[in-house]
């Protein structure tokens, strides 16, 4: 049987083709994010990313990400947490028969206000049957970071941080534009400067105004804002999140993203081990194999 | 003799011809602000709005506001906190002689980054001068809000929040936008529904997302997400701006903005009492008056 698997995500999709034991025989990614496919368009792009793949005999594909949203190809009701392995693969619903089959996101819910993901839940079923790990903190930085807590194999919780966004906003929309240069490479010091800074419990909206005044007082180089920035936000993060980190904490992401909550959570005394993409082909492997 | 007050913001610019005991004559406003103006084009569109005023005999004109900033018409210096009327006045500086005149802003410093305001501090003084207070929290809301501390007659420290641009920036660039009405009127419960939820602590990274879900689980109008929003918002600030008021918090501002604010400052126990347009004309009236 040919197994593959999909992440197909808001901005941007990689597929993997997997032997029997989930090692990747090829992979492919294209910007096909599920904001490109117009209403009614994703068999289509599924057949011309996949198409070859899937014409293999017996072949069948697992799909998680923003394709089973509203917004995506079919809807695929949130599971509930906690959910385990076995929970998330029984709310998994046909696309194309069995052929093609999409996996549903989780939902949490917080003092009557909900939380969603859609895709993380699989890479964090996969970092535990890669790591071995049935508890503890996995964290998922993006553009809407996610913080699961895992007990006894199970997603037991979760809650959203919107830090990716307010970067992406903040480095280019608002006052704070005109003095940083978004382009800069990672300045380690500036970094965990604001990782500190932000220890100081004065709030995110207060903060952030000093990498304003910085640059006006001519306190910080102008390449070091954007990293000073991205640390008053991730440990913004880090202060509210109430870590409770037993052993290491787990991060999933892109090396970009890993690398700088590695640094803000080895400077607050965590232990970390990182994943990446092949957290999201491990879960799908799993899932499949217990469907 | 004639008295010209002109309060040159970033955005906007308003001015007002006062009599000997500081009461408005006539009023003028232009949507002028200094981001609007050329270099070197600050003669010109002075001389365009207010030449008229100044031909009288006698005439002098005091400015305050990011006219006096490094992209203004002339740098006033910034006066280091503590300041009292004294202190602002003996900082003032000459643009066209002694006709026209500049106020400087103020500066305050917090464990090595510094903080600044322009135009603010001159309403705070117009403030203290009409309601007699020498003690006290003064707070102003707008683009870049100030929280400022009064002791016997000075400004003893202050800082910014950054909370009208965050709510520009979320409510019309991030994924919020997407299903909030921007346009939407003041939803009093959902405001305060806003502000109750920023008192968990968890910070507006995890909070603002709750605006998103709320709108995807459809447990909230679509009316009343950008006052959920806002009071997430502006309960934050309130939250980290370690509120030590004793007596009344004087707020200056618009009648929109001011009524949030005194919405979310009742929520939380504190007395209010509310200013407007008055307290500028008041402390440039004070500083002319002392210079």
């Amino acid at each position: 049987m040919t197994w593959i698997a999909v992440d197909w995500g808001t901005s941007a999709l990689r597929g993997a083709r997997l032997d029997d034991e989930g090692r990747v025989i090829e992979e492919r990614s294209a910007a096909r994010g599920i904001l490109s496919v117009p209403a009614g368009g994703f068999p289509a792009v599924f057949e011309e990313l996949f198409g070859d793949w899937m014409r293999a005999p017996n072949a069948r594909c697992l799909i998680s990400g923003m394709a089973g949203s509203r917004q995506g190809w079919i809807e695929a009701p949130y599971c509930a947490c906690p959910a385990g392995l076995q929970d998330v693969a029984a709310h998994i619903i046909p696309v194309d028969g069995e052929r093609v089959r999409m996996v549903p996101g989780l939902s949490a819910e917080h003092d009557g206000v909900p939380d969603v993901m859609r895709g993380e839940e699989v890479q964090i079923l996969g970092a535990m049957a890669l790591t071995g790990r049935r508890d503890g903190l996995f964290v998922l930085p993006g553009t809407h970071n996610k913080w699961a807590t895992v007990a006894e194999g199970r997603i037991v919780g979760f809650r959203t941080f919107m830090t990716g966004e307010f970067y992406a906003l903040l480095s280019q929309h608002s006052i704070l534009a005109r003095t940083l240069d978004a382009a800069a490479s990672l300045d380690e010091a500036a970094f965990l400067q604001g990782v500190t800074r932000a220890g100081n419990g004065q709030g995110l909206l207060h903060n952030a105004f000093g990498a304003r005044t910085l640059a006006l007082f001519e306190r910080m180089p102008q390449a070091g804002l954007g990293s000073y920035l991205s640390g008053l936000l991730i440990g913004e993060e880090l202060r509210t999140a109430s870590l409770r980190a037993t052993g290491e904490v787990v991060l999933i992401g892109s090396p970009a993203l890993t690398q700088r909550y590695a640094l803000a959570l080895h400077a607050n005394g965590a232990a970390t081990r990182t994943l990446g993409a092949e957290a999201a082909w491990a879960g799908l492997h799993a899932l499949a194999h217990t469907a």
